[in-house]
């Protein structure tokens, strides 16, 4: 019987995810000699109509090199299908006569990996490839993705503080992360002492108070002569409103599944006004990383790099043993890949550890530090600090 | 007789100044032994206060790791002396016996040069040597920062470029850059061929015009699916005014010269809203990079470096000629270094040559492209476009 694999993109891109299609690629090829690799245009939304690479004609030569690009380069999206369009889904896989499908993403490609499995009834195997920048998926010690990421984040604080050691002041990014503050954390895994900035962190796991905030950056200013401060765009208030939310309130903008659209300058804008009225002589600057940290090619982790080829090769050797979700855990020292029911992660969102958080709230603890300095490649050398 | 060499850093920082300040003092103990080096903190603000810190004590290695250490290790400043300023400038000098002060910024600096050389009479050797990521120097082929921040800009924009070949849609970036547009340009540098991003440049160099803008977004959106384009922040109307001022009117904020402050994120916003209006149905992102090209601390170019550093040996090398702007002339297939007078560069600026541009005026010409090929670091081998 000839395999045929099935693979997908979804949701955001990162600066690893095409190592996994290439080590899927690279993996069938070796393990199932005749074996046909199919990538999917633009995730759901290409396997759905038919609209498929072929991957097996691709050289070892070029899947290398995909490997080592970054973004998704069989193209992403947003979909999340319901029943129906899985339905439609299974009937284009089952159209090539799939023996796998192969969907790198997050717990939302784990959801729509479960409802696939569930109406295959065991003739296609379903798996979910983890990816994402966010880091949020339950079960895995880290994500391919983050440390990429990651990297690029705690690179831009460490050039920010020194930026703000040159000539003082107040500064704010918004970095990207909706439910989980793994991202603005990194911008803390290069400091040296606590004279280095990100000096607070805003997570969206604790209530934020623009009262409290304000004071704390007063607080910050007044000992160091600049403030730096990391802030995730899903930052919510007691009331669990996102802030965005709170300050705009009906004029808020929704996407298609009507979350809040996050990280669209607003928030930077809103957090820019507060500063300048509670600080008006001092200088100040709100930037809103957006998009650049989440795939920027001159930023790729090794490690990150090795670890997402490595979930490619890892879901298409075990395809034989059916549906599951490839988690990475952290175990013995070292990060190794299982398979795990798809439920265990499909539709869950994992936090930053209580016990990774300073009691201020606003710091890591050393556990969250050793963490982040286990993963994040290590900062290059500089100069002590002259002045 | 015993030299004492004055350094100060002035202006935005950038990933090499401490390059030239590492050059100068390691050449002054070479060729000079027991020569003092003083470094002011925060550019002529320390000078004037007499507030400085003695490089001569650092070792040979805490040098060279200084030229390796991005951002203004000295600390930077914005201030514009006058006459009275300049006057307690020159007290503060002759009171450490200065022979010469070595000033490391853009034109401004070199004006203050100027005022300080006039009123030294001869007896100080002003110099002033090149700094700035926005590659306005006069009588330069380059200037020191401007490689390293090309280099940043250039890879963000191939990863946007990635990320909407990904999921399609328009997408902003607004780029430091007050009157001329070489740091939005170098987003340009990777580019293939013309379906790579960034599509459209909009420099401070040609007037612009919303309804054209965004006519050129449409045409293009519809011919590849995405439009990336790189927007400096210094943009402005055939009116001269600033579009950040045209859109904000009473409401713009203004530094203390009475410059428009620009880049904070409300060309950004504005530019969201116009695209909102006209492609109601397209995904679209404006992000404003703000701070992070200018220093970014993983990204310093090696030749950059090596000329931020060659340029503070030269000034001290040629000190004992008095007064002078140095400059980075292109000759022969090299760059080499001029000293020049400083009438010729203080107060002026230089923009984006007029063959460098493309007859759009939002393109590169074949000109503009070869000059950031022969500068801007290699790009990363990637894959074909596979959609």
């Amino acid at each position: 019987m000839n395999e045929v694999f099935v693979l997908a993109q979804g949701g955001g891109p990162t600066a690893v995810i095409n190592a996994t299609v290439a080590g899927a690629a690279l993996e069938a090829r070796r393990r199932y000699p005749g074996a046909k690799v199919l990538g999917a245009r633009h995730g759901v939304r290409g396997v759905r109509k038919g609209d498929f690479i072929d991957l097996s004609a691709l050289s070892d030569g070029d899947l290398h090199l995909l490997a080592a690009t970054p973004n998704a380069a069989l193209g992403s999206t947003r979909d999340k299908p319901d029943e129906k369009y899985c339905a439609d889904i299974l009937e284009s896989l089952k159209r090539v006569s799939a023996t796998a499908f192969i969907y790198i993403g997050g717990n939302d490609t784990a959801g729509t990996q479960q409802i696939l499995d569930t109406a295959a009834g065991g003739k296609i195997a379903c798996i979910h490839a983890p990816k994402t920048i966010d880091n949020d998926l339950v079960e895995n010690d880290h994500t391919p993705g983050y440390i990429s990421a990651a990297w690029f984040v705690a690179s831009a604080f460490r050039s920010i503080d020194l930026d703000f050691r040159a000539m003082t002041g107040i500064y704010v990014a918004v970095v990207m992360g909706r439910h989980a503050g793994f991202l603005s954390a990194a911008g803390a895994a290069w400091r040296r002492d606590e004279s280095d900035g990100p000096h607070i962190l805003c997570l969206p796991e604790r209530p934020f108070s623009t009262k409290q905030f304000l004071e704390d950056v007063g607080r910050v200013h007044a000992r160091y002569g600049r403030c730096i401060v990391a802030m995730s765009e899903g930052v919510a208030g007691a009331d669990g409103k996102s802030v965005v939310e709170s300050l705009l309130g009906d004029r808020v903008e929704r996407d298609a599944h009507g979350n809040v659209r996050l990280g669209g300058g607003d928030l930077g804008l809103a957090v820019q006004s507060a500063i300048n009225e509670a600080f008006p002589k001092v200088r100040s600057r709100v930037d809103t990383f957006g998009y650049l940290p989440r795939a920027f090619g001159t930023m790729i982790g090794e490690v990150d790099r090795q670890e997402a080829f490595d979930a490619g090769t890892f879901a298409v050797a075990t395809a034989s043993d059916g549906s599951a979700s490839i988690s990475l855990t952290f175990k013995g020292g070292e990060t190794i890949l299982r398979r795990l029911p798809l439920s265990y992660v499909a539709g869950k969102t994992r936090l930053m550890p209580k016990e990774f958080v300073a009691p201020s709230g606003t710091e890591l603890s050393d556990a969250g530090m050793a963490y982040l300095s286990r993963l994040v490649p290590k900062a290059p050398e500089i100069m002590r600090p002259l002045i």
